[in-house]
């Protein structure tokens, strides 16, 4: 029998607290007939979020063609899917011949160079649709870009504190050193090159050498956006120690506001830093709400030729992501334009799922902010919030999230998933509920928390 | 800049033949206009399998449920989407709102309860659908279970020699140790316990522990279908020494002539080895021919709660397999049945799809026979051919594959990218291309295997 005591360490020490037990209590306590609302984790359209129509009815008639002529047959005359759309599918088909059969590792070519387009319009820059990469989402991207650069124990990943837990439970399983820079809450969550200096020259101190630098822009859990002179000097901090930026942007297009978002890679390209090696990071989880599609891209810069070649090597292994998710990336970078019959549709849908995830932000913001004991920085873009929480001492926001679960049926994932300076406490929230759900959570809340604070 | 001695040795160290350099030359002769017959890799559709289309059909009304309402309003009164169908589209969406959504980490209940009737079905057997993990094709299953039981480069797992190159390659990529115990070829590549045996006490004195057990059944390359009788025999043989059996179990349905397929479930079960760990894996790959689906499941058995919570814990940290392939996975274990509207079609295409395989099968056995200096084992099952090639000194399989290749377009893969005992030479072929295009493939190698043997 395979018992606990024969399972890898590295396993059992993984944490990953968005998907950890409270989620399985939450899980257990919803079976037996309690109402959970799920605030732990982006899943945009558990929570009501309507798809794009545009995806949806374009990927449908890509895989099952015969639907093509079904649409076309109707007896008053209408058509249910717009003839530009249908018209995408089947040069879709014409190009990958069916949804069925493994592409190469990369990912369709007709895709990737979608994407290298993307980018070089986002960003004015030129982009080679040879170093993307097309992936299940972002997380396997993440994956094997770690998984290529953690050579050994000694190895050091820079990673913000707070962030998305992916990075350290990777970090983790790979055996290798997560370092950790705070991002500064007074200053709503900013990252401060001043304190990435601090955290690389302690683990050079003890031996860890530092290969590589994670930033997460829109940030995760924090919502916080770069400036284009934070990205400037992050880029000079990474040239000046030889580090490979990964840069997860898989909140680009969440942004709220007078925000605006800048790309690492623009700004590699721009400075002529070419002998800084950079990954980037999208996904069409957040950015049209697809998550369950899996879809999303790597790109890769300023990687030589035989290190590409073992990053291509581990995606191969698993043979290619799956291959409706990365028509559904190609869809993602060229939606409707005006003029196409999918346009209006595309563009009500679009601003509608824009206009809410912002509104609903700005109601969690000031939600949160007039609880007493509870802080909660700027949301500029992403859509989680992720305040302080004064607590009595002794207390820890685990034990918080713990009660509010077991108390409201509310589902957050506590600070500590994230990493967070010791002695402080906060959660994570999502910003997607529907907003009468997100009012009644927040008196719910409210409630909790003086009740919890109070003793 | 990210250099190739930066990268984990461990990945440079990984090894994919089946994706390989070889893969890359082809690739690089297509796009200069040479015409590859890709007999590489296990991937049907790209060869000109049809898609089952209740498969497509479901899955299409489920991505755009408004399509249901299109397919009824033909002028004509007909509909190109069975009813039936329709009404599973409209269950499933019921259950699942939207494939846009993350779902619980180990795949929706739903299909899993359909794969746990599944397999009850087919083994008589009782299944817990709470130990049914879906995941996107088999690799990512296979995967998560060796990274939880590598616990140190002293952790070995048998694999079988020759084998499909997932398990070498990740093993190496997870640091642990590979331990091939030998098929034999001579008995139409059958597993041989007195083999086991000998592989695991030579491990054992290197200090090895011996963790865990590959079986691929039908095997992949051989082609060999495992009796009842081994089966038996090789869970005692775990049994005996405290391993976990991997048991590879993707091609089930593609069985030749008068073989069965059993599984290792079964037998576990009906010997009552309640203390045999096994973890099963079976996909949609080859079952249905949707490789580009990444559709599959993986199935615990005889795993203690706190293992199984780690192996979900792994799962986790990629939120979820893709949702449509999940519910394909549904799909593929719940065929349309007699009675129903889409019974006919899928019944026709289910048979033709089987017998155009097997008589590939008997095609590719005879004409790799047929060529002096060359001998094929008997294909039992799956989707491929290992012949042995009988070479002149100092010659590899390797370095015939790519004069192969170069001199005439056909890509196999070298018996070194599967392991083989010392001094043997073999390739491995699909048996996927249309019946013409292997006759004339057939006629081809024979050419250029004459000359190569002659040289």
């Amino acid at each position: 029998m395979l018992e606990i005591k024969d399972i890898s360490p590295r396993v059992i020490e993984m944490q990953y607290a968005v998907r950890g037990p409270l989620v399985a209590k939450a899980a257990e306590m919803e079976k037996a007939g309690t109402k959970i609302l799920k605030c732990n984790i982006g899943n945009p359209q558990d929570l009501g979020q309507k798809p794009l129509s545009y995806i949806r009815q374009t990927l449908a008639l890509v895989t099952s063609p015969d639907l093509i002529e079904a649409d076309s047959k109707a007896a008053d005359g209408t058509s249910i899917i717009p003839d530009d759309l249908k018209k995408r599918a089947a040069e879709i088909i014409s190009v990958t011949k069916t949804v069925g059969r493994y592409t190469e590792s990369l990912g369709l070519e007709y895709v990737r160079k979608q994407v290298a387009a993307f980018i070089a319009a986002r960003d004015g820059i030129p982009v080679d649709p040879a170093y993307i990469m097309l992936t299940d989402g972002a997380s396997p991207g993440v994956k094997n870009a770690l998984q290529a650069i953690i050579a050994s124990e000694h190895t050091g990943i820079m990673i913000p504190v707070p962030r998305y837990p992916l990075y350290s439970a990777t970090i983790t399983a790979l055996g290798g050193q997560a370092v950790g820079y705070y991002l500064d809450e007074e200053r709503n969550w900013s990252t401060d090159i001043a304190e990435m200096e601090r955290a690389y020259a302690e683990a050079t101190e003890k031996g860890i050498e530092v290969k590589a630098l994670v930033i997460i822009n829109p940030g995760n859990p924090t919502g916080a956006v770069l400036s284009k002179e934070t990205i400037i000097e992050t880029i000079k901090f990474a040239e000046q120690h030889n580090l490979t930026i990964l840069a997860d942007e898989v909140y680009q297009t969440n942004i709220f506001g007078d925000n605006a978002f800048y790309s690492f890679a623009k700004y590699v390209h721009e400075l002529g830093a070419s002998d800084v090696s950079l990954i980037s990071f999208h996904s069409g989880s957040k950015a049209v709400g697809e998550c369950g599609l899996r879809m999303g891209y790597m790109e890769m810069r300023n990687i030589p030729r035989d290190v590409y070649d073992q990053l291509v090597k581990i995606q191969s292994v698993s043979l290619c992501s799956n291959h409706i998710g990365q028509i559904a990336t190609g869809l993602m970078v060229t939606p409707p334009k005006p003029g196409d019959a999918s346009f209006a549709t595309y563009d009500r849908e679009y601003r509608e799922m824009q206009a809410d995830l912002e509104a609903k932000g700005g109601l969690m913001y000031d939600g949160l902010n007039a609880i007493p004991h509870m802080k909660c920085a700027q949301i500029q873009g992403a859509m989680y919030a992720f305040p302080s929480i004064f607590l009595p001492a002794g207390k820890t926001d685990a034990d918080y999230c713990q009660k509010l679960l077991e108390e409201t049926g509310i589902l957050f994932v506590p600070g500590s998933g994230f990493g967070q300076k010791p002695g402080t406490n906060h959660f994570r929230t999502t910003l997607l509920p529907p907003r009468e759900e997100i009012e009644a959570m927040l008196e719910k809340l409210s409630a909790f928390h003086a009740n919890y604070t109070a003793a």
